[in-house]
């Protein structure tokens, strides 16, 4: 079957690939919608995870069941499907702990372009299709489903490590999907003022639909003296870009007084 | 000085009493927004609290502060203040312990017309301006923010001991005002479906504005059934009226089968 | 094979049953050490969990693994291991939301000697033996381990859900095995007083040589009485043993005033 | 009275100070049993706290009480009380919000030696006698109660900052007394192994006595190596001594797999 892939780091193409096997608690699925993400970008252009050959890139996909295994109980072919970008392994110590996204290790619950072959292909395998799909409810939009593989859960589950309760003041750095996301999440939180750091026109203005009352650009001066210029400091910072100093600045823009 | 007490169980009536005095800490405040209490009734009508004499009643009040104690820092004579039903002791073992409702005692904090004479008065006397009082901005409508004082804070609290968080499905028995800010509290938690008990066409309605997906009417039959028969079972119950049988059917609303 | 089952609710006995069949997940071994629980003579006796035939009991266990199936990574014949008298479904929906013992239902991770055959067998079947199975360190006394597979787990369990902190006071109401393990539980822990609710003598004698500070016995009077009267309440009860009305007498020995 | 006093950076010395007043909430007290704080050294010697002139230092203090306000409830002249090196305002913003130690501002909590006269005098003055001072068992001993005012409270604070809960593997970076008495909270929490960062011998052999399972030397290499080889990384980190680097080191030596 043909797929596309990050042949070596710094190159992609097309390649052929042998379809994949469905053992007993797996799913095959073919793609329906599919969404590219900035790891993809990472993973060929920087090396961000090693060398690769041959890997099909892509972990955003909602597809159609083709195949389940044996002991599948929830899926039959034909069902279309949610498919994480996270896979994780439910009866691993770590997801057991509550880290299902590190079973079997660091980022271990990230298999698609990562550990595996990705779902940009024709076919694409789902480990433990029971602990990992969801069924798509009839009539929902497929393309915006798409976007629940990897950016809205993201952006939702830093606000949920944030912690952001009913009125705090909240700062998001960062305003791609993911941040974006955070926005979202943090206003139906209960967030009382959200501070959006980004720049781009159509990110701010998806940002203030979202539910940011502040766009802060990063062009303008350090973000964190601007946060603390107009907030004092906030309850909440989630970090969604950026780099290493990113993490002294969310430190930095903390509400310290009340 | 005028004031409206309950003179003994079953009696109300104008009362002379002194002009309160004012501690190092304390402030005298004139009332300017007031409210009456479903406590107060019970209080009264029933002698919920047991037998007192002439106690002034009341403990939801607008006020203007008329005097502080020598060790008041943030308030002065002329600011208008929220005054809560709950003036707790802060530096009792309960307060320091995270109980500050129950500072010296089982609600303790619950001082006016309760253990001390209330706000249905000419004057009236808070313990602890600087901890309990809270400065009204400017421009704030003083009848919508007397229903801080219990209301509000009430409703929110049971929403945040519930621990609704965002998605959950929630009951609220009892659509009386506080119900009713419990509703409005659920929905800006993220709740995704709110049930709310309650038959009174006013309170449905306002229920409905507030967020209420689905009404409850306990006179069409068991509410628990009704509730497990359309949700299968809610995430969260907030119980905010009824009786002692409430409380049993408030577990068998929750939840038992994912 | 032999295996000792409930015939019908109040009869028990030896009967013959097919070998169990190993699926690619599974894991088939030999009892080595076992252990009766209170809950096999309810379930026999008591028809605690409704009528059954020829269910083979028992959910205590030290077992050697026999055979494991194609996909088990951790396991292999010859290991011994323990075998939890819960044995969840780890991809299932309960155990993703955290309550794996409820996986597939109420209490549906409890499968031994209620779902499917225990193992008093000569041979018996483990679901998922990845996700349930833990080898025994070498050197380690089996019949000891014995007792982690319910008596240690489900008293430290009870210790957790009661939050038990340093320097709580604590009742623990019942010491048969699941209890002492509370009461065990509740020391290590740092509790600082231990109420141990019994009677029989070498109960009594074994929650004091666990921690125990106190000893009620309600054959004196009522618990809750017992308890107030020398403690004034505590700030956690655990409750292992009784019947209805102890869950009314848990809630009376908390304490009220600071 | 006479006191003694860090006279200004560097310089220490016996001063001549008033008597100080007693508030309505306040307790005057003669010392009983004194301690030095590593911080009394920093604070005189590296200006930690900025430049002070004739402050008097000392904030560990065990005392009797001589004086009290009139509004002061729980304790009278005589009464031999322990005195915590943090006293904080408990009608504060800050104390209502569960951060007592910044009531008013950052580590606005410790007054002693840093924005008041400290413990080492005479008499010394206690704000907020009723929330701040706790009476003394009879009996106890007065030196080994000194150590509660800072040692054994900030050791035991930060075992529960940090979580640490049963079974969990724990490192303590520094084993001056705050440090050892992490050791010994981190064994009353039940952590399983403890890994304690020094060298001193008569550190090291309290150390072993107060549970630490094993002794990391940082002369012999890196710390967060050391712990990683012996342990595969642990639970919980505790910094109770070291630099900016040493936090590094606490991440580093977090547990990364299972």
């Amino acid at each position: 079957m043909k797929a596309y892939a990050m042949t070596r780091i710094g190159h992609t193409g097309w390649v052929d690939k042998p379809r994949p096997t469905c053992g007993p608690l797996d799913a095959i699925c073919r793609p329906i919608a599919l969404a590219p993400c900035t790891s993809d970008v990472h993973t060929v252009w920087s090396g961000s995870i090693g060398e690769r050959f041959d890997l099909v890139l892509g972990h955003e996909a909602v597809g159609e069941v083709v195949e389940v295994g044996a002991l599948v109980r929830d899926f039959k072919p034909g069902d279309r499907v949610l498919v994480p970008a996270v896979t994780p392994d439910w009866s691993s110590r770590e997801a057991q702990a509550g880290f299902a996204m590190h079973s079997g290790g660091l980022l271990g619950g990230w298999k698609f372009s990562n550990s595996k072959d990705g779902v940009f292909a024709e076919l694409f395998h789902v480990n433990d299709a029971d602990g990992n799909l969801a069924l798509l409810p009839a009539g929902m939009d497929l393309a915006a489903a798409c976007m629940l593989s990897d950016m809205v859960s993201t952006g939702l589950y830093g606000v949920e490590l944030a912690g952001v309760e009913f009125g705090d003041t909240v700062a998001v750095v960062g305003i791609g999907p993911v941040g974006l996301m955070s926005v979202a999440g943090a206003a139906i939180h209960g967030a009382s003022e959200i501070y959006a750091v980004g720049s781009r026109p159509n990110c701010v203005a998806l940002a203030r639909e979202y539910g940011a009352t502040q766009i802060i650009d990063y062009h303008v001066g350090d973000i964190a003296d601007q946060i603390l210029a107009l907030s004092g400091g906030v309850d909440r910072v989630i970090v969604a870009g950026g780099d290493a100093k990113t993490f002294v600045q969310a430190v930095q823009m903390v509400k310290r007084l009340f």
